[in-house]
């Protein structure tokens, strides 16, 4: 099972994953993200929801039109693992391809 | 364009879409839709952006693994109209599929 990171190893694997960070008065990692239009927003959200799917590891979002807030936390580890920097990572690539 | 509902007519209209109720402090409508697992709710999600895309009526929603919260209002009107409604009976019906 992915291990909590500790917060300056947390630190230093935000510095790799540009645009996310620390969500206050929770251990997770957060970022939103503004598409063009909803078509955008939501193939985004699609090509993460298969990632998630395979990673079996899911995101807490939010989806207004254009816009997805994400919060990533491993809940059996009780906050940030290495798992949700990966997935960070992943949805940064999904959505450089989406805009 | 729709026009805002009345309190009234949108008290009615409400009792034809079950689970829908009033957010409180805001003029919309909400309902929380709770499914199997991930894989349930995104499909749930992703039929759902497909009527809404087609309607150009757009949800305000969450999801949280197998939970999905939606809130609907019409921002042009600022508050209910039929377009919510409609949108309304749409999602509880697949979400009947869905389960």
């Amino acid at each position: 099972m992915a291990e909590r990171l500790t917060a300056e190893a947390r630190k230093q694997a935000l510095g790799a994953v540009p645009g996310w960070t620390e969500v206050q008065g929770r251990d997770a990692i957060g970022k939103t993200f503004v598409f063009k239009d909803f078509n955008e927003a939501f193939g985004f959200m699609t090509r993460a929801a298969l990632v998630a799917e395979k990673m079996d590891h899911h995101p807490e979002w939010r989806n207004v039109y254009k816009t997805v807030e994400v919060v990533l936390s491993t809940h059996d580890a009780g906050g940030v693992t290495a798992l949700d920097i990966e997935f960070a990572k992943a949805m940064n690539a999904i959505a450089r391809l989406t805009a």
